[in-house]
């Protein structure tokens, strides 16, 4: 099936539809009309109408959607339907909590690799991944390991991102509060906590 | 002025296009086209333009965009033109993460309260805040604090959510894997890393 040029936004939203759905599927729903789903995702039900239509629409006019079909449909889109190694750049306080967060599986991810530059911390044991030094970094490469998280500051971010892409890695999850440079073939998306803060004062009522 | 209703997908990319903004006014530029400031902050130019049109549009047409003009209405609609006070609920490792995390100053945000249930925790200071019990939960009240980050396990977040909003918090950035119930006046925005991790493969090439 060819699709049509999906929007980045629609592409954004659709993890967070799986997310949803996958809970629903987990409660033991089957089916649900595009107006509950919105609802209960809590998005426009024309946006996730519009979203749907870019690969042909998933739902039965008056039936609403078939979740688990919906499930496997978004989970092939977003290549998701195959399991996938990951490495951890930085140990720190936000690399442990990562280490230790559970909401990767859901989608096949799999923390596999940790990396950090501090003595003190290597070969140590964080949630059952055994830390390695930065040197060794390139081993991702004989791992197949093309997804990385770089949770290192921002003046080591950069090279970073230089060494794991010449090791292979294709896309970037970066925490690290700068713009990584990288070859047009690696997908960089880049996590600013400060600017989802940042758009919760519209929306709150004035003191 | 009165403004349109603004979609909330425009309200959400305004604090990243602010950013890109002060970063641009901090190298020294004073104006900028709409191509290069797309460009620059990795967007399509329609979707800038769109955005800016629900303001009515902020641009000179062939001058491009003063930046400082544009950062002053930015933080205007977002109402970031204030300093706000905001508090952290669970100093684990993403916690302590937050509380070390430079970005929030730039929107004016001022994490001036930190809370944990852990009596190891409570007292001790992490970058420069004294740890709080959870009982004290309300004095968020008398420090006039509306804006809460939930950073506690999943099960706890709910409880932690509604004794905010009992203090007079009507904002919450929410780290726990799950959904908060809350008021209609009150303002939600969760994050889900694996989310945004689930929109790579996507874009990566075949391995």
């Amino acid at each position: 099936m060819r699709y049509r040029k999906v929007p980045d936004e629609t592409i954004r939203r659709l993890p967070g539809y799986l997310n949803g759905l996958l809970f629903l599927a987990k409660q033991g729903h089957e089916n649900i009309s595009s107006h509950n789903l919105a609802e209960f995702l809590g998005v426009n039900p024309s946006q996730i109408r519009k979203d749907f239509s870019y690969f042909g629409g998933f739902g039965i006019r008056g039936r609403g959607y078939e979740i688990q079909n919906l499930i496997k449909q978004i989970g092939k889109i977003l290549k998701l339907d195959t399991a996938r190694p990951v490495a951890l750049v930085g140990v720190g306080n936000l690399g442990s909590a990562l280490l230790a967060y559970p909401g990767f599986a859901i989608y096949g991810f799999d923390l596999v690799a940790a990396f950090d530059s501090d003595p003190q911390k290597i070969g140590k044991t964080k949630s059952n991944i055994t830390i390695e030094g930065i040197a060794g970094l390139d081993s991702v490469r004989e791992k197949n390991i093309k997804i990385a998280i770089i949770a290192v500051p921002r003046p080591a971010a950069q090279q970073i991102a230089d060494t794991l892409i010449q090791a292979g890695v294709t896309g970037i999850l970066n925490f690290a509060p700068c713009y990584l440079k990288v070859p047009k073939k690696v997908k960089v998306v880049t996590i600013n906590i400060a600017t989802d803060l940042a758009r919760l004062p519209y929306y709150m009522p004035q003191a």
